[in-house]
């Protein structure tokens, strides 16, 4: 029987053949994985999402995660799945054996994240936190912090936060007033964070906050933010755990994502929160920043992972529900006949075929995101190294806006398949309408996302990674000119690679000029732009592989798999590529209209 | 102070200088109607407004209708709004006078309808099916059913209904199997009906359900619909109401507009429900059809006052929270500075303007849409009615469209401008984001209207309705072409008129060799195409009509209002009509991908 959530075949296709797992194996930090090992694994945590998530995902949604008396109440499966997760080794796959990890490379862990996030989107957040937060003690902390705080994160004993956002401060990290005052070997914490998503929770031993705050007399602005280590409980010097002074205030009530808590923290209400700084004052933004490509393409592959789920929904539905008939040459119908199922509508077909360009474009986009991560540490070679951290860091906010902006757009047709059951909460397309809707937020709205992408990444390097990124676009183009059913497809994709210096070309002097503000004020459509055109390519790629596996009559999936990347890949150049246009359209166009600021709003 | 649901002075705008209301007041059914009536007449809907729809919208939504034990409990102000709706004419407002109607031109109810669902768009339904009911009983029905049924109907005693949809039709009608057996001078009834908004609830007296149903022996599909008056309960021979059979099952949880209940009826469990005829047998979808015209168009309206409230939300939100700091020329942020109000941030002004283009594009094709409505019926030229009437045809199925479809992009973009705060529940935007998400599912899917568009409208007549519309945008083009600062936009959207002309050109001869299949399966694409090309009209001309008031120094509104109006116009040509040439390509793209079974899917 199909999966209800996830095509785990394609999820394999894309992983083995069109990102070419092996080559990510090959690295000698991974030399203890093969494929089949690989594919053990992936086994493994399709049984465990089977069975640990999906059966709770509508369950969840139904009671959502509240305060009550001072502590947040959750569903009791969050425990479960830290434990078992913890048992199973998930929270510290990505780390080193010497420290209690599996060295797993990073494409295979998001594969796995993907799979869990497809099956239930409000579980996994509790290990990704705990995982994010342990990695940043690993990273940056010293042997205390980390014999203290990571063996009891990895089992998922522990939880773990960043708390990052403020009340007052929200995206600009610059005015966070959270302080630290020093006291000894550690500091004293005053402040309020918001937004601490598995910040705390019913049953939770122990939750280890990584926390940004300003040392007393420190520089204003985001130079002067320290990272610290906040747990819920302190050790003592007897090794007893002792309250820290960290309160719970609330947890904000959302519109999905409902079993996720996301609560309101106060530190040091009482004047006695300590916290154990990270590595070196005022370093505590670049420390979170080296992390945030991580986090970011993991918000990335949340999204993506929702929109598959969606698209598994509709697309079961579409193919079990009769409904009207199709139209006869003589434009009319004939009602003699049964009705038809509504996949055979032409417009139940594009909206279903606009969510499967969607879902696997967005999914090649992450295990591609993965793949530059591994490549950009794992390699042996410091020149490969560099190419791939280039490309990873121009790849990342597009990573994490794609997901969020499309797949929205995705599930929102997969809802309108439905019809009117689409919006009753007997059917799960709306729950996956709700929750979506919070990832073009998370990690930095999509406007900031736009804004790091065309104001940093483009012109970081003189360059050098935008440049990176349209040769191997180019690569790709060039490669399916050599077929010939692709070759059309590559040359409208090789225009839209002129179409992007000419873009480049008419943004960059305003930032030559110094008027920034000119320069980025559509970074957000020059977003939507690039994006657009990077899944082009993902699918020209995605053909490519197909009709290599058609040639050699690879028997691995169906004929009729690979036709249907062939089929899609046409339909994304058919329906989104052109989009390309109307944005290079707005892009160049000279007139300023959101500068002003009397615009009669 | 500012409303927090809406900009009057906008629909003020709009409706008398935009649409030019005197122009429909002066039409001889409307002789008792002048400016001044008409405004005072809006004022008492506002203040009506303020104090009984938008103190209760949130309220609502967090006490949803619901079932139990056989009846659907609803938030007691349905019953006082009812009422108070009733006592102020609203119900039978359009009707004429000697049925106890006002008379009002269905601009002006238009108007004010679109005030009541900005407040709150959970109530008003209530009255709007009410209305629709009655409506078709004094159209089509006989003097016994005026008499009996809608007198109680227009003081709000008595609700209302439409009945079409059932679980195994869904939007293909002619699979309707509710039966009707004659029985004496009515029909026995039996089916079930679904998705019956209003359909009962806790307090109200009775409800006149207007039911699709099959009389036995009828033709099959659509012409074998007849159309019935089924109350809830009915008069017995001593004119005493007894319970007539009619069962409520149950009240469909919805994601979002959940104060309104969406019931499972079933009539005739125990063969005992009984059905008066309306009009002649087998017509009854041909009724309905009629009056389809005004059900679409006010499907729209609500997605147009919801936008419009969502727009107001997140503007006050922009204009009162500071984050983040403008850039200086030197590409750097100064955080000694204070930090700046987000409405300042180009990119949040870029959100805010896409609204306002939304928000307002879709209020004057909602109040067009209904001055065709008034001229079609109430001018005394016959062929001036003709003409309007083949313009309503035409506008209706996109007036219903552009709102929900655009309108769910407009309140994302508003949820998205308070970031975090936008997807929890203690702010307004994610209710506005769920209810929505219907408005493109009501009173037939995007992909029907699309439909009716492409397959019927534009081919009706000859062609006739597109060719009047198109002179139309037209005129307004030669217009805006004298005034210099908006010539550059007249004559692109000129260019884009020659657009629609080769669009069809290249779609109409598919119909011609009767390929309908192919003819309308990207009708959905240019549903889009044609609403973006509309409202780009709209935008101009509203723009005329701005710069006429600054050339003569109107002093109706401020200078800052009608600059506003000119420069959301330039936004609207700048952001949004680009995305017709996309649009265009994809409708003239030879490639057929959505007609084939085998596509992987």
């Amino acid at each position: 029987m199909a999966s209800k959530y996830i095509d785990i075949d394609t999820l394999r296709f894309i992983l083995y053949e069109v990102h070419d797992l092996q080559s990510v194996l090959d690295q000698p930090r991974y030399k203890d994985y093969d494929l089949e090992a690989v594919d053990l694994f992936l086994n493994a945590i399709k049984d465990f999402s089977d069975k640990e998530l999906f059966p709770y995902f509508r369950e969840m949604d139904a009671t959502p995660a509240h305060f009550k008396e001072g502590e947040i109440i959750v569903h009791p499966q969050i425990r479960e799945y830290m434990k078992k997760g913890g048992e199973m080794g998930l929270i510290g796959a990505l780390f080193d054996y010497d420290i209690g990890g599996m060295q797993m490379p990073n494409i295979v862990v998001t594969a796995s994240a993907y799979i869990q996030e497809a099956a239930n989107n409000q579980l996994p957040g509790y290990i990704g936190l705990t995982l994010g937060a342990a990695e940043l003690i690993v990273h940056f902390g010293d042997k205390f912090l980390i014999e203290t705080f990571v063996p009891k994160m990895l089992t998922g004993d522990w939880g773990g936060t960043m708390c990052l956002t403020e009340p007052q401060a929200g995206s600009s990290l610059s005015d966070i007033i959270t302080t630290a005052v020093p006291d000894g070997d550690t500091y004293k914490i005053n402040g309020q964070k918001i937004f601490i998503s598995a910040g705390d929770y019913q049953g939770v031993k122990n939750v280890v906050h990584l926390v940004l705050a300003r040392i007393k007399g420190a520089p204003a602005g985001t130079k002067g933010i320290s990272l610290f280590v906040v747990p819920k409980n302190r050790p003592d010097s007897a090794g007893n755990l002792v309250s820290n002074d960290v309160n719970t205030l609330g947890d904000f009530q959302k519109m999905g994502q409902r079993g996720y808590c996301t609560t309101h923290l106060s530190f040091g209400d009482k004047n006695n929160c300590r916290g154990w700084l990270v590595g070196e004052p005022h370093q505590g933004l670049k420390y979170m920043f080296l992390m945030m490509n991580s986090a970011r393409v993991s918000v990335g592959r949340g999204a993506a992972a929702i929109t598959m789920a969606a698209y598994r929904a509709s697309l079961a539905y579409a193919k079990e529900r009769p409904q009207g008939r199709s139209l006869t040459p003589s434009g009319k119908k004939d009602v003699a006949k049964e009705q038809t199922l509504i996949i055979n509508h032409p417009d139940v077909k594009r909206m279903l075929l606009l969510q499967k360009v969607v879902t696997e474009g967005a999914l090649s986009l992450i295990l591609l995101s993965a793949r530059y991560q591994d490549l950009s540490t794992a390699h042996p070679n410091g020149e490969v190294r560099d190419k791939y951290l280039n490309l990873l860091e121009i790849i990342t906010p597009i990573a994490k806006t794609y997901p969020s902006e499309m797949g929205a757009v995705s599930v929102s047709n997969g809802l309108q398949i439905l019809g009117g059951y689409g919006f009753c909460t007997d059917f799960v397309l709306q729950q996956y309408h709700r929750d979506i809707r919070i990832f073009s937020i998370y990690e930095g709205t999509t406007g900031i996302q736009s804004l790091d992408l065309l104001g940093r990444k483009v012109t970081m390097n003189n360059g050098k990674a935008v440049e990176l990124l349209l040769a191997e676009i180019g690569d790709c183009v060039n490669e399916a000119s050599g077929y010939e059913e692709l070759a059309p497809y590559a040359q409208k994709l090789r225009t839209k690679l002129e179409l992007v210096k000419d873009v480049l070309q008419f943004l960059l002097p305003f930032a030559k000029k110094g008027e920034f503000e000119r320069f980025l004020s559509d970074a957000t459509v020059f977003m939507e732009f690039l994006g657009n055109i990077i899944i082009g390519w993902l699918w020209l790629d995605m053909a490519i592989k197909a009709q290599d596996a058609l040639r050699q009559q690879d028997p691995t999936y169906t004929k009729d798999f690979y036709d249907g990347k062939i089929h899609a890949m046409k339909f994304y150049f058919k329906y989104e590529i052109p989009k390309t246009k109307a944005l290079a359209d707005i892009l160049m166009n000279s007139e300023v209209l959101t500068l002003r600021k009397d615009v009669g709003l």
